[in-house]
This record gives C-alpha cells, structure tokens and sequence, in this order.
C-alpha cells in the first residue's frame, strides 16, 4: 500500500496547500490523542482490538458460512447502517456488482424499508433456500424489526418454520433479539460489547456475509492486524494512519475544509466510501465537544466513484471552491482484464484504444485526473493497493478506523457516539404509537405545525 | 406536487434561516435572469423546449421500443455521466432496484470501464439475445468507445453481427458514431443540437431505455411541460422552480452554505440524487463568470437515501457545521405495499409495528426526520409528490433542470459547459499514447514528477 500526499503541501499547490512543518507541528498533538486512545482500548475503543480477538471466531464463522452454502441459494443480511455498510463494502468490493447473476448463494442486502423494494425481493426469493441474517445491536432498531415481522410473515404464509430461516447477529446480553435466541435457541453470533455499528464491519457483524461470499476471512483480519501493529511501532510521520487524520485536521482547521471526497477507481471498491462516508459522518459531525462546549464539527464525506464520476462531480472539483480534500484511491493491478482488439470498427478516432488491455484506460484515467487536479491546485492524497486482495483491504479498513477515532480525539469531540439520531427516532416511534413516546409525537405536532405557512402546491393533474 | 419552505425562514429556524424579505427582494435577480434564459432558448438552453419538442418523437422512441422488446432479453445502455444518469433515474424510480430480477428485457448500465464490471457483464449476458444502446453526444467519449469495440469484440466471437446488436444515439451531424451509422445503415436516434449530457434525459439519450423500461414517455413529457408552462404564468413567488434557485443563491450567498443535499426516500428514486449531483456539479462548479473574473463557484451536492442513510450521514446533519441545505423529497404513496401482521413474535417491545401496513414507517421516518431537523434549525425544503407517477417525475426533471440554468445566470457564470473536464481528458489521451495529444503526456509527467517525494510504502506481505 502506498500514501502519497505530495500534493496537499504547499510547495507543490501553492496556496491551497499546507506545509510539512505545520505536519510535524501537528505530531504533537497526535501523540497525546493516541495515548488517550490506548488508555480507552478495552472501553471506548474495544473496536480496535477486533482483528485479533475475531481471529479466533474465524473457524466459527467461516463453519457457519459453509453450511449456509450448503443449504441456501440467497443470503439476505438484513440491518441498517453500520449492520449493513461495512458488509456491502466487503462484498462488492471483492465480488463486484454482477456477483448475483453467476453465483450462488446470491448475497442481498435488506437497508431500508421500501415498499417497492421489499415487497419485491421478498416476492421473488425462493424462501424455502433463503436465509436472513437479522444484526442489530440493540435488538430493536425499527426498520429491522419491521423487515424481521414482514419476513416472519412471508416464511409462515410458505408453510416454513422462522427460526430455521434466520440467523441473529446481536449484543450478548441485551435486546430483543437475544431474549428471543435464548428462548427460541435461534443460531446468534455476539457482537462484542463497546463495539458501535460503524466499527463492526470486523465482527460477526460483517464477517459472516463476508465468508458467505468466499471472502478469505482470516487473511483480511490479518489484514487489520498488520496496520495496527503499523501504527503502535511507526512513527507519526511514517504511517498513513496517523498522516490521514493530522491532513485532515489541519485542512478542516486552517484551510476551512468542510468536504472530504472518497474517489476510488472501481465499481464494487466504490461502497468503501459509502462505508466511509458513515464512519466520518457519524464520528465527527457533533455539536459538544468532550468539554460541553457547542463546537458544530463535522466534515461531510462524499463517495465518488471513477471513472463514471469524473462525468459529474469533476467539474466542480476542478473549478469550484477550494473547500475539498480528496482521498484518490486505486488498485495497481485489477482482478479481471480482457484483451480489446476492436477487429471490427477501423477508424483512425479510436486507434489509440486498440490492442490493449481492457484496465489500461482507466488507469490512465486515474493518473490523468490526478494530473488535472495539480494542474488546478487542488489538495489530494493518493492510495494505491497492488490489488483488490484481502490483506490489502483489511489494512484499509482499519486504518480508516483508526484514523476516524484519532481525528475525533484531536478535535476533542467522541467519535463512537451519534446522539442526534436518537432525537429523529423518538419523533418516529411517536408517530408509530410506540408506548412511551406519547409526548414526542406532540412535540414534534408543534414542531411542524408552522409547515402551512410556505408551501407551493401544484397540482394540474 | 407540493413544495414547502417554511422551514428555511428565520422566522422558523432562527439564524440558520433567512428572511422571507431577503426572498422577495430575489425575486428582481431572478426576472433578469429569466429574460436572459428566454434569450437562448433556441442556443444554449435549447433543452428547455425539450419536451414539447420530443413528445412529436415519442411515437418513434415507442415503437423502436416494442421491438426491443419483442427480439431481445437485455438492454444494455453504454454511456457516461449525462448519457446515462438520467436513464438510471427513470428506471429506477419508476422500476426499483430489483426489476432484472424477474422481468425482461433485463435493464443495464455500463457506465465505466471497471474490468471487473465489463468483463462479468459480458461473460454471463446471453448475446444472441442482448442489444447496446451506445449514447455518446460527441461520438467518441473514450469510455464509451472501449466498451464499443470491447462489445463488438466480444459479439464477432459469438459468432454475431454487431451491427444488428447495436442502436446509437449521438449528435445528428458530427462524430464517429455519426459517420458509422450513415456508412453502416445503424438504427441511430439524434441528440439535438445544444443539448448538453446533463440536459439529455428527456431526449431520446433517457427516453429509449425509459420506454424499453415501461415507463409512459409521453405522460412524462407530459408532466415536464406543464412545469415549463408553469414557470412561464406564474410569479416567482408561487413557483417552486423560481423558488428553489432563490433560496440556493441566498443560502450560498449569504450563510456560506457551499452543500445542498437530496434526501429522497425510496431506493430506486435516490437515483434523482446521483442525477441530480452531476446536474448541479457541472453547471455551477466553475472558476470564471461570464466576465472571466475568477470566482470559484460552485456548491457540492450529495445524494441521501431515507431511511438508509438516516443511519449514516443524519448525525452530522443535525449536529455538524450550518454548511449544508436539505432537500428533502418523499411520495406521500408508494407504488407497492403490504400489510405487516407480525403474528409470530408477540413481544411488547414491537407491537408498535404490527397490524399496519409496512409503508407507514418510512412515511413516519420521514416526517420524524423533519421534525428532528427542525427542532435542530436546519434549514431544508420539503417536497413531496402523490406518488411516483410519470407526470409528476416529468415536472421534478424540469423544475431541477430549469432551476439550476437560473441559478446559474443568478451566479453569472455558464451553466451549461464544463471546460475543466477537458484536461483530465486531454492527459488521459496522453497516457493512451492517442496521436495529437503527445505533449499533454510530457505536462503530465512533469506535474507529477514531484509525487515520489512524500510517501508513505507499507509492505508487509
């Protein structure tokens, strides 16, 4: 793996750019966020420890997926943000976006609760080869509950026995869905203590999915483990886990950065940012700091796929307001390839593209975007993994982790929390006639009730 | 369609908001700019006369469509950026997210040159029964012309006459998918002239896949210019495509917010997101006004998908910087639901879902969502439609198209080129070795020449 961040220093983009001694400067400050990280490390930031202590559930898991494969022809993981992210991540990434044509079981992937899309998959599955591995930590979250009734409904009105089709992946102790394992003895993997959805993808949580869908699991969390290892022994300044977040504090603190762009240069590899884009949202957009005082931090993530994306956001990142910094990631070498001889059409417009390889153009992409974004002065880092394997991505995946968490520390906020989603929740569960939540829903009644007073209407039809 | 902003006016939100004064006063910015839109409307904003002009097409579009449908089993749309955005937008929304798996023809984009990606499609595509759709305005986008002769290669290996699997829409006069098709004889459908790729969906480059999809192309069309006649009778003050680019310009203007967010809530209509950010990207992101002074406009937008991503980026919404502006979409109705009874698990703690139907939770998250937005003071509009229905998707497309080309004449600069994109191309080709375009390749190599000096190498394994 190779961390290039030549060109976020002002000598080489000018003014748009920071300089190397305000990197070192920032060292300092690294330093005593990683102690008070180590300090946390069987509390707050348990997560980190997941690629050793998961080692030793991999035989467990990796059973497990065998006889799903055994048995089923879909695998649908059914859960919501961090219970789904960071298992389409692992996913497409390794399998790309066409796995479900050719291969068996077919991986699905249950995020929302959309009528036209579950009604639909939930119609066209064979739910006597379906099985659904339900995650979530508390054991209540509402749109995994409401997927869970509507699939117990559908299995029954089949004829089939639930608990045969499902697969719980929850806390260990706590919820509803534990209740019901210990009760109904349904198969349930834990999901450690002190491990929040969107550090999870190397629990159960995102390893199960992950060895259904022939994901090496062990060499992955070997993966992680090597980076962790990285970043206890390298120094600050040599470890793209620690460089990561000093960028990304010093652009958001003396450049006014509020965007952060994820660009990766492939179709399935583009969920990392979708992943990201939960980890960096959730982990510092906060309104206090760890003091109580009202800070409003955040960056705001963006996942940008190459090439298709240079057709639409590239523009902007070109020309418009130096208010981004981008993380251009690639693979040196792609999983697939094909021989392009275009025997067929002989014109002289399209010579340049014939008797190549298929991979050459969108690496010439790839460097020729990164070009242009010097050539226009733009701040960027670059990754490149030799290829899509899973050592390579186990290393990503924890270093953005960590990276997130030191971000938070350096910015004196918590990363592991998300206390506004709960507000939203509660006005939901009002709604709902959820018991408890009587009073929400009147608040939230005198909250909207000034909705009338500016509404356009339209109505020809 | 209703379009709500009370919830942008400091009157509701405190000082995140603005005044509905400061929106009147807009209003004199806006009838200037309107009379410059209806100076172009035969050059530049020719696409705004779109959908009276291509409801005289429908007929054709319709007809090639059914035979589409009679010969083949997959349509394959081959384009980039504008030359297929919008084909994903109509498709999804209107078919959701899970349509290949039990209709045919199978609908499918290929929209990059991601190895993995190409070389699965084309492996497990039954050819003899699939037809390209090649979209290229200029005729020789190089993604799209890898994939052509890649798709060409591969059909000469089946044994087939590429010629036969093949339909093109292009420029009705320049470009080499022009000189093919008037040399060949290929069916061949005419983008017209001055209408951009992002400006294209309600040409044939959306319409073909649209009709080939099921969707109702004159009913859409339909929609689309009741919004233009709208715009055209009605005050600003009472349109939502006036009222949109106002309260983006003062948001920008006068609160910094350099984010506009499209939170749609349903899977296959977030696809108006992914749309819609190349639609706002490319015409505001620009460094030069209509003057050529450097002004660096530009806003990000990003793409939200409800529920989903209420489990991913709503933290930093509710609590992170005042930067972004929330545009929130929802139908009041969806096109599919089911009743939930839940009669297999009886636990207290999810009575609140059984019994109903199971779209009244995403209907109840998203007005929970806006209260928690409100109770927070984040601005956001509010824009809900009946239902997903043709007419009313056809008047959100022009209202968005309308609406940005007058956010950009308010902004002064051009909304409808996009100049820096041209360099990375430029480069590209370089690298390609494509003739004409070997000193791009000596810029390039001297703009990255520096890049090995700050990198950080991890080679563990």
């Amino acid at each position: 793996m190779k961390f290039d961040y030549t060109n976020i220093l002002k000598e080489n983009i000018g003014d748009s750019g920071i300089t190397i001694e305000e990197v070192k400067k920032a060292v300092e400050l690294v330093n005593s966020a990683k102690e008070r990280i180590n300090e946390k490390l069987s509390s707050d930031y348990f997560a980190l420890k997941l690629p050793f202590l998961m080692s030793l559930k991999a035989t467990e898991i990796n059973n497990t997926a065998d006889e799903i494969k055994s048995k089923f022809e879909n695998f649908v993981v059914v859960g919501m943000g961090g219970s789904s992210l960071g298992n389409q991540l692992l996913h497409y990434t390794f399998n790309g976006i066409y796995y479900n044509d050719t291969n068996t079981p077919r991986i699905y992937f249950m995020d929302n609760v959309d009528p036209v899309s579950s009604v639909s998959l939930l119609k066209h599955l064979d739910l006597k080869k379906t099985v659904f591995n339900i995650i979530t930590k508390s054991g209540s979250t509402a749109e995994t509950m409401e997927n869970f009734l509507f699939i117990t409904d559908k299995l029954a009105k089949s004829g089939l026995d639930w608990k045969e089709h499902v697969i719980f992946t929850t806390d260990p102790e706590k919820g509803l869905l534990r209740k019901l394992s210990s009760k109904l003895k349904i198969k349930t993997f834990d999901i450690p203590q002190n491990v929040g959805g969107r550090y999870s993808v190397l629990s159960p949580v995102g390893l199960l999915s992950a060895a259904v869908g022939g994901i090496d699991v062990p060499v992955l969390l070997r993966g992680a483990e090597l980076m962790r290892v990285n970043i206890l022994n390298k120094n600050p300044m040599e470890c793209s886990a620690t460089l990561l977040p000093i960028i990304q504090y010093l652009m958001f603190k003396t450049k006014g950065i509020n965007i952060n762009a994820l660009f990766t240069y492939s179709d399935g590899f583009s969920y990392l940012g979708q992943w990201y884009r939960q980890l960096l949202s959730e982990s510092i957009g906060k309104k206090y700091d760890r003091d109580g005082n009202a800070v409003y931090t955040g960056i705001t993530p963006t996942s940008v796929r190459g090439t298709s994306d240079q057709h639409s956001i590239l523009q902007l990142f070109l020309e418009g307001p130096f208010d981004k910094l981008l993380i251009m990631v690639a693979p040196e070498e792609y999983q697939a390839d094909a021989k392009i001889n275009g025997n067929a059409i002989n014109e002289p417009e399209i010579a340049y593209l014939k008797d190549k390889n298929y991979s050459e153009l969108i690496k010439a992409e790839f460097t020729g975007t990164c070009a242009a974004l010097k050539e226009n002065n733009r701040p960027f880092i670059k990754i490149t993994i030799p290829k899509i394997r899973e050592e390579e991505i186990g290393k990503l995946i924890y270093m953005f982790e960590y990276a997130t968490i030191l971000l938070g520390e350096m910015l004196k906020i918590n990363p592991i929390d998300q206390p506004a989603v709960e507000l939203g929740k509660a006005f939901t569960y009002g709604i709902m006639g959820r018991e408890g939540f009587e009073s929400k829903k009147e608040k939230m009644e005198k909250l909207l009730s000034e909705e009338d007073k500016h509404i356009i209407t339209f109505n020809d039809l």
